[in-house]
């Protein structure tokens, strides 16, 4: 049996209208029982999502003890539905309530928060006022237990069937709404996913209701082949794995990939699609699929404001430690890195600047490396990388030879190439402001001929 | 002032034509004060190498306590001059002697030494012959020192000081031989250099007497752009740098690259060139060069036999330290690994098969791989390396495209890449069995139209 959880973004639920267009979603098919949401975005270009409202509103009231920014969030929910008056003054004296608690450790995460739990109540009351049997379900009644904090916050996978079983004891209502980027910490207090957590919690949904499909809607059809911001006319992928996936996500891709976690290997088909084009197919991403004989690669990414330190020593093909050194180095200073490479007697480490930000931090890199391995010369060159992603470079030769050809012919000069971790991807290093032109000749060394959109 | 270090090989002196070949070389510039010999190598295709007639007298001595092998040793110098029988009589003595001592440590370092010692010996008799002002320079009289042993045995650099200064004292004599080969440890103990090292200890006596040249002098005309057994018609490589050298070098390159330390950036030319056509000009080695502006790669090595274990894990981007633990699996075992590569999911160590040939260590590895990484599955893969080399490619957009097309056009499918470690070479991995067709392609892709030999 199909069950579709769906999960709606922002400006999909950012005016009644929008959200009209999610609920007509929703009947369309019954077996769409599970509505996660986000709180109402962008109504216009230039608008204020009410999520960075929220974050205003926390560091006001903690200023001055009130708070304008609170004021435009109830606002907007009142906008919604200007009938609900009971709901909207609830909503106030609840929002009120959280910015109070100012002195507590999840004060910003609480207030932050608020913005999908209202989201939910007022779709809930929108859908019952259609006369839909529905129900909110809240992340504390669901029991999902959020792990970690910051960046590092996660859903704590042990809470998944105690969320399942909740769900399937409300099976008398058509449609359960649940707020999606939030859950509560062991010690009951809310805590948020990383910003774009609710497609995290639509996954958390997917897996605990057992589904079938897990929809996120947004206002686009679909994931393309190629950032159209670079490449206007760049194609909707139409289906791919969640690991060539994980490949375009890792850099610059819309979808947050830590939402791939509880679906991934569950036989679950995530599906990014439009709102407001709900008759356009998107993009569907699964476990496994048929790669049509013809094809060559899903996609290619990039992104831009790596740093590569290399470092050149006479024979260091025979020191036994030096890359453990050299990653050593970034270890202890609690970097992630992204490549290692390795030549007769030189390596470089590659590290993302946006890790690099705390003042001083690439100069003690730098110092660490000097000192671990102490190399004869060092060469640091800032670089962007793309990543060329597909399980279909596996069945033709000229993958390398069509992507270097057009590198060539755009005058791209390749930095760095790493390749051979696994069969679906390989990645490309040029010039920061080479890289648009890069990400252009890629695309059209493979999709010049196939425009849609 | 010009000074010539020239050292020559087995071939060069494995009869007394080829030994007056090399001295009309000697003669024919006064610049080249030292000669450096080897032991006679092989005289005809199959013939056996003194050396290898020396470890197998060692291995003889010290299960019968005589050996036949000893004796062919005397016969073959004795081949070379028949009337020194006082010189060959009393070698014949000195190699019992060393054979006699059967239980030193160094008993068949000491043996397998000897072949370059009685070469020098003979080639010191045959230069007074002539008339020539010769004296040979005995390792222990020069305070040749080796340390470490084994593979791992090499010169000590701290030695090049007092080897100049006895050379310099020998100034009175138009040429001074040197066996090379071996030295003494700080026992005072001989010592031998790992295979090939006749080449390091030129290259120590090219140092140390401050000499701008090192001619090595084989049986070929330098060295060529690609291996000539899988390209018959590659190009010799007029001259490159050492750096480009050793690029070349870490793969089936014919030059021990072991013998670079002594002389790289000391603004020594190592030459490679040959006793039966000593007009050819041969392959240069130097610190710096000028590249052509039409210059792409100065040549494609290969080596076969490696592995590849790759490893799929969700969020290995986000693990802080897998790397670090990957490679301390290798470095615990004491192999050194020849690559890492860094996908989005995934991660590879690239290891070479010749150290893994230890009953049960490949077994050890992956064992170490998945305690330490915990990966959710693994990959192996035998393939061969290509390394593309030279300095020319940052001048041109078109190396990779080159390179990569030519692979495509051949069918050789591309298994790994690594590239960026420094500006003047990239790894390509292929399977073993399509390594051959690999560099062919590669080679005529950068100089089919330049037969030249």
């Amino acid at each position: 049996m199909a069950i579709f959880v769906c999960k709606f973004g922002g400006t999909s639920l950012a005016t009644l209208p929008q959200i009209d267009k999610a609920i007509d979603i929703m009947l369309a098919d019954k077996s769409r029982r599970f509505m996660v949401v986000s709180a109402p975005g962008a109504r216009f270009k230039g608008d204020v999502k009410v999520t960075d409202l929220l974050i205003r509103a926390a560091a006001e009231y903690r200023l001055t003890g009130r708070s304008e920014s609170a004021d435009q969030v109830v606002e907007r929910f009142r906008e919604i539905v200007p009938e609900a008056t009971e709901l909207c003054e609830r909503l106030h004296k609840e929002l009120l309530e959280r910015l109070a608690e100012k002195e507590a450790d999840n004060h910003e995460e609480a207030v932050k928060a608020f913005g999908e739990y209202g989201s939910a109540c007022v779709v809930e009351a929108i859908l019952k006022k259609k006369g839909i049997s529905a129900q909110m379900a809240e992340p504390r009644e669901l029991g999902l237990t959020i792990i970690g904090s910051g960046h590092n916050a996660r859903p704590d996978a042990k809470c998944y069937a105690k969320i399942g079983k909740v769900l399937r004891s409300m099976k008398g209502f058509d449609i359960i709404v649940v707020p999606g980027f939030y859950g509560y910490d062991n010690a009951g207090n809310i805590q948020t996913l990383p910003r774009g957590g609710s497609d995290t919690s639509g996954a958390v949904v997917a897996r605990a209701a057992g589904a079938t499909h897990y929809e996120n809607w947004t206002d686009e059809n679909g994931l393309r082949r190629a950032d159209p911001r670079i490449v206007p006319h760049a194609a909707t992928i139409p289906e791919m794995t969640y690991d060539e996936a994980r490949e375009l996500a890792y850099m610059g891709f819309k979808l947050q990939d830590a939402c791939f976690e509880p679906i991934k290997g569950n036989n679950i088909v995530l599906s990014v699609r439009n709102t407001n084009n709900p008759d356009h197919p998107g993009t569907r991403i699964m476990d496994t699929r048929t790669v049509a004989p013809e094809e060559r690669i899903v996609g290619v990414a990039c992104e831009q404001n790596f740093v590569s330190i290399g470092m050149r020593k006479l024979y260091i093909d025979k020191e036994v430690g030096f890359g453990r050194k050299m990653l050593g180095v970034s270890e202890k200073l609690g970097l992630p890195y992204e490549h290692t490479l390795d030549g007769v007697d030189s390596a470089a480490l590659l590290l993302a600047r946006k890790y690099l930000k705390e003042e001083g931090m690439f100069d003690k890199v730098v110092k660490g490396l000097k000192k671990a391995c102490r190399p004869e010369a060092m060469m640091i060159r800032d670089m962007a990388l793309l990543s060329v992603a597909g399980f279909g470079m596996q069945n033709h030769f000229d993958v390398h030879a069509r992507t270097f050809s057009a590198l060539a012919e755009a005058k791209v000069a390749v930095r760095m190439i790493d390749e051979g971790a696994d069969d679906l991807s390989f990645f490309v290093g040029v010039d920061n402001e080479q890289a648009a032109a890069a990400v252009k000749a890629v695309y059209d060394a493979f999709y010049s001929e196939q425009f849609q959109s």
